[in-house]
């Protein structure tokens, strides 16, 4: 439970405001978090390994190296990020608790993929080959850059993991092809999707080659300046009407508007970039402003699977991808580490909980690509064989697996690195972000600091914290305050303390054995939208704890209709487990058009109900849900 | 403005409650439509025409007959039904008011056409040749039988229009060729747009030749059996899922169900099925009650151009397509025909002013492709040469092409036979269903009839009907209601009448010379949603007569933001040409998250605003607009 090698995150700038943590450093021992990471190592992982072998995706590297992928490649052109990104989980998994039997499938998979790898470090199983389209000849689309931007990130999964071994030397091969073919003398162009300049980043910090910062500061700088051609979306789609450091927001594509922010982030604080930093700090506060679902999802058109404009939030056209989730809390993570600023951690837990975690089944065997916040008709269950497409309509339920399936890797990737999310340390102290069961041990100045955090969250706000062992000198512990019980926070053990960008700061010797504990009131609250998100006008929410919680039809009496159910704000309360509301049955007059001079009718039936975590919703059977509930 | 050749209009019953006219029967002789059709004659088609000689959508068909088509194709594989709209819209042109000019114009383009046709009567620009995809090799996407269906369609309109030329020819052996190859004795597929179905039975009606009508039958009666592959939108996408005479409502694709229906409802006519009929209207009921913007439009998913579900329908998510409005249109005049039911000339009336009529520019040389009831962010005016993508998103402002450009041509040959549908004759009577200036000659039992009908109509609501001629025999005159006059119609004139499906009746003798008028309160309307229409809960929109009223940002306070304002539906009132109402401007509090816990802040500011008809936004430049006004 405690590996000793591992020697960092997702994320390791040179300079930052917060150290972040490897596994070595910190690791979830029990509780809501444990069980998840257990279902991602149990389950997931292995279901996207066979979907993959299933399906050819894994195959065409065997097909690429034997020569014969021109005629046979499965999936569409950038199913190489899948494995990749699969890659990058089992490195995390690994990292966080060896298993001979993950490793060999690890290592057994990287050997196949290696093998597809060219004389020159190109690697791609769609383009390059007789037969196949010339590398490069279609930026717009191919995804080529993208792909290697995923193989970069398992490469520095795996090295930050304590493993410098043939993942990390084909990333090291093909990240030497890219710089000479889009580095100073190369090709100035970019990718349609951006990934590969985070991915850049983090391999030139884990390995120490300047080159492809280099590269990845010449790929943002790029963007913006209509190198990539007219598509049918227009150019907004993939960021390349407006240079990044010049936009004000989020916008086009939301996956590739996150990660380019995410690789804006990671090169601006690399190469001292203040400006830079700064505008991307200012697009996604914007975009939280305007732009962000409650669910801290993204993503309102379904389809160009963009950001919409400011407050264009339809809970019913929610694209809300998960993976948009996942990005938008890889781009938080360096805001946080860069600034220390709470309301990013607050951010990262709103998306994970309720956007990241809401995709997979409880069973860990079917995913939401998208994530719809109001489901008006019951979904199907799909088959457990079934190829789901990610751009049919209707859902309402999880698929074991999509044409285009990138959130199902995505999630397993992010839950086998999320514990590295939950605490960072800088000189003089740890800080704790998310709650959980945990132990935190690294060095702080003095010496050593190991915390034993266990709380009944996000069900229950009392979070205890143990210490194990600390220096005989000062250290600030920084306790994360949601904003929801801001003023509310009880801290015991603890005071005299300060209140600072979202954390309550302990400044003072710490005792092995003692125990302090803080109390958020985790009550059910009702929550209004902003009045110029027209689409939830004359609705709330109920928020309880870091929950969003949702009004699922199995919830109602017999024969009632979700879609004619208000209720009365007031009538809402916490329950011991959860939360319960009053609603109230409409019968609409039957009418054959459904705009008259009458105001809607009053309720013929009143009923209780309980409000469930909106991440669990779908997960008994096909549902309507909505996240929105109409006042009377 | 009185041709006497014209024997038939766009639908051509051999049975029927109501009887169609011809151009020689009805003519539109002055006010608001005869503006609309002289602009359509004097701008829109020739604006068309240049459009698609600029771009090669004509010459394809030269390249097609010189055989160098394969290598120079323009445009996407459907653009040829783009010509036969054109053409179809100039015969109805033609047969409305004779035009040398138009008319040699016309001759010359079918020319062209023919050229293209094969020995065996196959006639499209995209398949079949050398280099090109083979004949029905793509039935799912082809469009090769809606390409076809439009050049039938356009046939047809020559023969109602009293001329049996080179076009009718060419339709006759594309016809009889598809009957061999879809025939009893053919292929048993069906195309992935429908449009054929409706061409083939007018076709049939027109010629005498039943095979066209088997054929269309067997082509309704194979839909919905799966034939067609799956795509990545579903097979319901195009109807395939469930036979036509199983569907409860109209779902997928918009313009495709609307066709499809259309054309069923021919069959079910000419065949005698009332089962089928009765299908096809229980469907269009349930659409109306449940699936239909407030302008009549539909189409709530932009991804596929379908329908949405039950009461999905966001104003600012609005597909509404023109074509889909059209398609509708016709749909309701079918029903009309057969049924004599006033709720669909009302249908017809809505979505003509409202949907249909919204998208030309009042220049006509600019078009909407979509059309938005809420426009957040005003858009861009489109340069006079700019082909717009009909995907793209935002767009706010007409354009002046599209690279699929289905709406301009449907708009083009809806006007010009759109006095078609204003009158229809039985037995016994006239039926007035829309109003304008119009003059009626047709034969009913017992002599001629001969009525000239006056109004201000749509924007006022007195009909004046002059008998000029009529038989000494007493008829029965119905003037149709509309349902917002439904008991405060008053009659001049013309006691005693009774009300029937939606009409009053004055059954007497008519004296030559007499006036009959009838006055309609044109007052403005508050009309609220039925209450499961989540999108535009806690807003009301406003009706003047027939049109739909719109809230435009230009009739606002400089410095007025239209998403933060609010009104009380009391404030509206009437005013001489048109409706004013009290605005009041909102401050939304500056937050870094759209989510609280508290309710949105009073009004700051009240000032009077003038509301445009809907169809007239975005004439005056670029602009934010809505439908749907939010209340204090």
């Amino acid at each position: 439970m405690n590996p000793t090698t591992p020697t960092g995150g997702p994320v390791g700038p040179s300079r930052s405001a917060l150290r972040p943590l490897s596994s070595s450093e910190i690791w979830i021992d029990g509780g809501y978090w444990a069980e998840k990471q257990q279902l991602n190592a149990d389950v997931i992982l292995e279901h996207c390994r066979t979907w993959m072998e299933r399906i050819g995706w894994i195959g065409n590297f065997d097909r690429a190296a034997a020569g014969t992928i021109a005629a046979d490649h499965a999936g569409i052109e950038f199913v190489d990020s899948e494995v990749y990104k699969l890659l990058e989980a089992m490195a995390w998994e690994l990292g966080r608790q060896p298993s001979e039997t993950l490793e060999a499938t690890y290592l057994s998979l990287v050997e196949r993929v290696s093998a597809a790898q060219e004389p020159d470090g190109y690697l791609h199983t769609s383009f390059g080959r007789a037969a196949q389209p010339p590398r490069y000849s279609d930026l717009e689309w191919g995804h080529e850059l993208y792909c290697f931007g995923h193989l970069i990130q398992a490469a520095v999964a795996r090295l930050r993991t304590g493993h410098d071994d043939l993942l990390p030397a084909v990333a090291r091969r093909l990240a030497d092809h890219l710089y000479d073919a889009f580095g100073p003398d190369g090709r100035p162009a970019v990718c349609g999707h951006p990934e590969v300049e985070m991915a850049l980043v983090e391999l030139g910090r884990a390995t120490g080659e300047e080159r492809y910062l280099e590269l990845a500061r010449l790929f943002v700088e790029r963007r913006g300046h209509r190198t990539l051609q007219q598509i049918d979306f227009g150019r907004e789609y993939f960021q390349d009407t407006v240079p990044v450091r010049d936009a004000t927001t989020l916008s086009g594509h939301a996956v590739r508007a996150l990660y380019l922010a995410a690789g804006a982030a990671d090169v601006a604080v690399e190469t001292g970039d203040a400006a830079l930093l700064d505008a991307v700090r200012r697009q996604a506060a914007a975009a939280r402003a305007a732009r962000t679902y409650i669910t801290g999802a993204v993503g309102s058109h379904r389809r160009d699977e963009s950001f919409g404009q400011d407050f264009e939030l339809p809970p019913d056209r929610a694209y809300a991808e998960t993976c948009a989730g996942i990005a938008s809390a890889m781009l938080d993570w360096r805001l946080l580490l860069s600034t220390g600023s709470g309301g990013h951690a607050a951010a990262m837990e709103r998306v994970l909980l309720n956007n990241v975690l809401t995709s997979p089944r409880e069973d860990g065997r079917a995913f939401f690509y998208a994530n719809t916040l109001h489901q008006r008709v019951p979904g199907t269950e799909a088959g457990d064989d079934e190829l789901a497409g990610h751009r049919a309509e209707g859902g309402g339920m999880r698929s074991p697996w999509f044409d285009v399936s990138c959130c199902p890797t995505n999630v397993a990737r992010t839950l086998a690195s999320v514990h590295l999310y939950f605490a960072t340390a800088s000189e003089r102290g740890v800080q704790l972000h998310q709650y959980g069961d945990y132990q935190v041990r690294t060095e702080v100045a003095g010496g050593t600091v190991h915390l034993r955090v266990t709380s009944g969250y996000p069900y229950d706000g009392t979070v205890h914290v143990e210490v194990v062992e600390a220096p005989d000198r000062a250290i600030a512990l920084a306790v994360r305050v949601p904003e929801w019980a801001a003023g509310a926070a009880e801290l015991s053990g603890g005071e005299p303390t300060t209140l600072a960008d979202g954390y309550l700061v302990l400044d003072r010797v710490l005792t092995p054995g003692e125990k302090i504990s803080v109390a958020f009131p985790i009550e059910a609250r009702v929550v209004h939208p902003d009045p110029r998100i027209d689409a939830v006008r004359g609705a709330f929410a109920v928020e309880r704890g870091p929950l969003v919680l949702a009004l699922e039809s199995l919830d109602l009496p017999a024969g009632w209709d979700l879609n004619a159910v208000t209720a009365d704000p007031a009538s809402v309360r916490t329950t011991s487990d959860g939360a319960a509301i009053t609603v109230e049955q409409h019968t609409p007059a039957e009418a054959d058009w459904p705009y008259r001079a009458e105001t809607p009718s009053p309720a013929t039936a009143r009923a209780e109900a309980t409000l469930i975590p909106y991440q669990r919703w779908a997960n008994r059977g096909p549902a309507a849900m909505r996240v929105w509930i109409p006042k009377d």
